[in-house]
């Protein structure tokens, strides 16, 4: 669990999409954000207060968060300042770099001398327990894609926000290191040991409220060779009362797989579903997620509407329409 | 990859089944053991010359194998003396305890003094890539079950030997502890980072001839919840051209998972061979294992009638029947 408020790290992002993670957190939690720091040369904007260090603290920052790919797959000597500061300053720092916090030797040391956490958000933190397929009290609905990158994270974001705003109880749970930084908590699905796996999810979705819903953030594809253990762990360890079906229209094959298809939405719906009432009887698939950012409006519109026809089921693009009739779906389940 | 020939260590075995990793062992890879290293009250037999460490060391064992389960999760002051002694003398040292050799801090600083390799099978000693899903020359068929524990492992060496005895080429290729100990090599995939698992099993199944089987171990079960993961990661990473269901008739729910009823032969041939289908298009379902111990031998027979009838495939108990019609139907392929 990393401690909030956040201040955000931009560093020296060379670009916007290097500060993607940072952008995440700002669209999403901006409750979270008390305000970003910025190197020289930094060329991302949160549109956040540029506060020092000092200043951030002082407004209450508890974790420098660094939302911020490193060039290079190193920490520089011109980040390493800042973050040494951070620790003398007392925030703990955050990160979900390939690099670790806790293998740089100076910045480990430090933190020991002051007592700051360091949070590698890729490595877990928890021991889990293997799952025991026991049923919970609550909702769960998870989001599962024909491919990977097909915007299973933005999905059950936009669905989490909605489902607020439509007066229901939801929880988002992160299970990637994007977002855990966005949220604070969460399972690194994908570093957790194999046995594991499926118990590290009812770990994270415990028994809740009746008409408490966990939105599920979804990882890998069953379809997808690489990572559709991981995948199958979600679906099993989630007991997902409700699915669903993400897609990206444009995909010509399998992410970083050339030579797989793309399975299509009935394929994905019927396997999916099989597989989910194993743990949970009474799943339903419930809507299609679809990301149309490579078409045009009318396009879009097109695509949609015969995804819609076609599967009998609403199709949404939660980016461009927001997610109201998946949202009324799962009020009516 | 653990140096053979063996010393089977059966220690202070209480009774046979504790030392049934030695049996396997023993029943497997016979020619993998020189001897077995016995001590005051050992209740276990594997029928091998009882031998000194010196004894066995002459005759040119290399790797000492706990092949014991220790009592209360301990080694005992009177292993040790039988362990580091057995380093002194040049063995290596392998297990597949809970408790791991190298956290045992007089083993590990022996082992340093002496150069000797202490091989924890439970933890993997490879770096393992992310699944490529790329075509591999060769060969492969896996072991599925309708739950954990109906005899894949079994299944799986002995349809190896029978392929070796039928001329064919083929390679028994172990993902669990045991399996690792008979043969020396294998992944643990229980204990693989989720990320890696697939990687695993391609890394475990090569290119090969174009006529030699890998005989790959199954883990778990696709309908198991605590461990769905991990076999379809086998499924995916292993592309199998051959699929053989594992059953064991009486059992009256799933492994550990009381309420989890188990799904029909029926349910897991269409489900693992539609997973199975995305890496390898060509995968078929070639037979049936049924694990008849609960069943006396008249009613054995009628259920592998039964079975044959109504999936119209070969069915066996490797164990009473061993798996001839098995390799005929690979030798189909």
């Amino acid at each position: 669990m990393i401690e909030t408020p956040y201040l955000l790290f931009l560093g020296d992002a060379p670009d916007p999409l290097a500060a993607k993670v940072a952008q995440g957190i700002k669209d999403w939690r901006p409750d979270n954000c008390v305000g970003q720091f910025r190197m020289d040369g930094c060329k991302a904007d949160m549109k956040l207060p540029d506060m020092t260090l000092a200043e951030a603290k002082e407004a209450g920052a508890k974790t420098l968060v660094i939302g911020v790919a490193n060039r290079g797959g190193k920490i520089s000597a011109a980040w390493k300042e800042v973050l040494l500061e951070a620790l003398d300053l007392g925030y703990d720092l955050a990160a979900g770099l390939h690099t670790l916090l806790r293998n740089e030797r100076d910045l480990a040391e430090k933190a020991r001398e002051t007592g700051r956490a360091l949070h590698d958000v890729r490595i877990p933190e928890v021991e889990y327990p293997i799952a025991n397929g026991e049923k919970r009290r609550g909702k769960r609905v998870l989001a599962v894609g024909t491919d990977c990158s097909v915007g299973k994270m933005y999905t059950a974001l936009a669905l989490d926000r909605d489902m607020k705003a439509a007066g229901m109880k939801s929880s988002f749970r992160a299970t990637g290191q994007t977002g855990i930084l966005i949220t604070g908590e969460g399972v690194p699905l994908d570093a957790v040991v194999a046995d594991f796996m499926a118990g590290s999810i009812e770990w994270l979705t415990p028994d809740n409220d009746d008409d408490h819903w966990d939105v599920i953030e979804g990882q890998g594809s069953l379809f997808h060779v690489s990572y559709s253990g991981v995948t199958l762990a979600l679906v099993h360890g989630g007991q997902p009362d409700a699915l669903i079906l993400c897609h990206e229209p444009t995909r010509t094959h399998m992410r970083g797989l050339p030579g797989y298809a793309l399975p299509s939405l009935e394929a994905l719906r019927d396997t999916a579903l099989e597989l989910a009432r194993v743990a949970n009887p009474n799943c339903q698939v419930i809507g299609i997620a679809v990301n149309t950012a490579g078409l045009d409006d009318s396009e879009a519109e097109a695509y949609l509407h015969q995804v819609q026809d076609r599967m009998g089921l609403p199709a949404v693009d939660p980016y461009r329409h927001g997610t109201q009739p998946l949202v009324e779906a799962l009020q009516k389940l």
